[in-house]
């Protein structure tokens, strides 16, 4: 069954328009995924709250297959617009629960592999880093306090749906993890201008973890003293640096390429 | 000697503005590199057309090494936020001219390494591909007609400097230049979704390129048919596919590691 809002003071229109402020999706635990492909890729097992629909997209589609599983809201055109976060809307939006519970069963994985990072500030280079992550078999990715929120439109479409498939923590403490991971024998190493090995040369057919640094200015030291070993990605050519997301990508590639064997 | 401009009519200023439109850059033969980072990577050797200032920058900063080389003007604030492309503008900026002569050196060089992209649009992928292959060391980069143009201000930011170390060929066509490819024995390589080898097993210390489809469509069915072999990019993960800027990556650094031995 689908309900009608048709006022700009409704409250579930209200609560929705709400969840775009990161303070407000903290609080209820949900999230927005938006647009037919985003939503078509939220898993069956996964809680969606409620959807939103446009009454241009009720015309257009089905929405048996929504409303049998929450909650339907068909709202004008001009009312979605207004939760939407996109300039063009297809005019759908589900309310999807968080997945905020740790999951111990991680560290229990044969040869684990993980991705840390500390105070990745932007969107699309933490989509991407998902994205990449979830293609290379990625166990989990820790994320710093300080880092952007990885519930934030940006990062949500930049993941293509990613965020569905890869364990994904907030608001950790770098040491914590590093401990933990050090307790399970999972080597730690870090992408740093001054590392002394190639990825090549590193053991990654065992547990092993990345610790990725913020954009501008990269690791800081204390993170970085806590690496069994700083890597080295080599440049060849002229440029200084790698793009964060890059330079993750190619280290979680190393590993898929050992472990290929 | 710098001059001052004070007023929004300038010619000068008019046309510095004016070059926020490709059409403009184009029948100019110019672009323009913003910001102080960005302005101090342009090399000795390139040529820069003028230099402007906002007056706050003037007052904090010596302007002795920009008078030397070009025309400075300064202007107010209030002017310089015209003709920037930024949000908070630091203040520089140089109009500096393409390299648009195609230099057919690239041919002989031994073991060359090329990119071709088939109409990449996103004007971050593309500086990310930009950056990216400037630190694998690649000698040249052809852009098919249909690309987002690389003197686009966030193509630029995104490449951070990296323009001034590629060369980069623009509006070519993929067919002309993947014969060019074939006649100078250099192997053609496509990343694709149906491709039958891993990077890993490819013959990279010769001469090779790397053909990279849009964003969206992925390459056209003619453009793959010119390629040597398609490539598949493992994804033991969930993902059906990698950002198109992160599979250029990839493959440059299988390049990078192959001739490192």
């Amino acid at each position: 069954m689908t309900k009608k809002i048709e006022s700009h003071q409704n409250k579930i229109l209200k609560w929705v328009k709400g969840l775009s402020l990161k303070k407000n999706r903290d609080k209820e635990g949900v999230f927005i995924a938006e647009g037919l492909r985003f939503v078509s890729e939220i898993p069956e097992e996964w809680e969606v709250q409620l959807f939103m629909v446009s009454e241009d997209f009720a015309k257009e589609e089905e929405l048996g297959c929504y409303e049998e599983r929450a909650q339907t809201y068909v709202v004008s055109d001009e009312l979605f617009a207004l939760v939407s976060d996109t300039e063009n809307p297809q005019g759908i939006l589900a309310v999807c629960k968080k997945q905020e519970e740790f999951d111990e069963t991680i560290w229990k994985k044969e040869a684990p592999f993980f991705i840390l990072a500390e105070e990745l500030n932007d969107p699309g280079n933490l989509g991407t880093l998902i994205r990449t992550a979830d293609a290379a078999g990625v166990d989990g990715i820790f994320l710093s306090k300080g880092s952007v929120d990885v519930y934030n439109g940006k990062v949500l479409r930049a993941t293509m749906g990613s965020i569905f498939h890869v364990p994904i923590f907030q608001n950790v403490s770098v040491q914590e993890i590093a401990s933990k991971m050090k307790e399970q024998r999972i080597s730690l190493f870090a992408a740093h201008l001054k590392g002394e090995k190639y990825p090549y040369d590193l053991p990654l057919t065992k547990g092993c973890g990345f610790l990725i640094g913020n954009e501008a200015r990269g690791l800081s030291d204390e993170a970085a003293s806590l690496c069994d070993c700083w890597v080295k990605i080599p440049m060849p050519g002229k440029a200084e640096s790698l793009n964060a997301s890059m330079a993750a990508g190619l280290l979680m590639y190393e590993v898929v390429r050992q472990r290929l064997k």
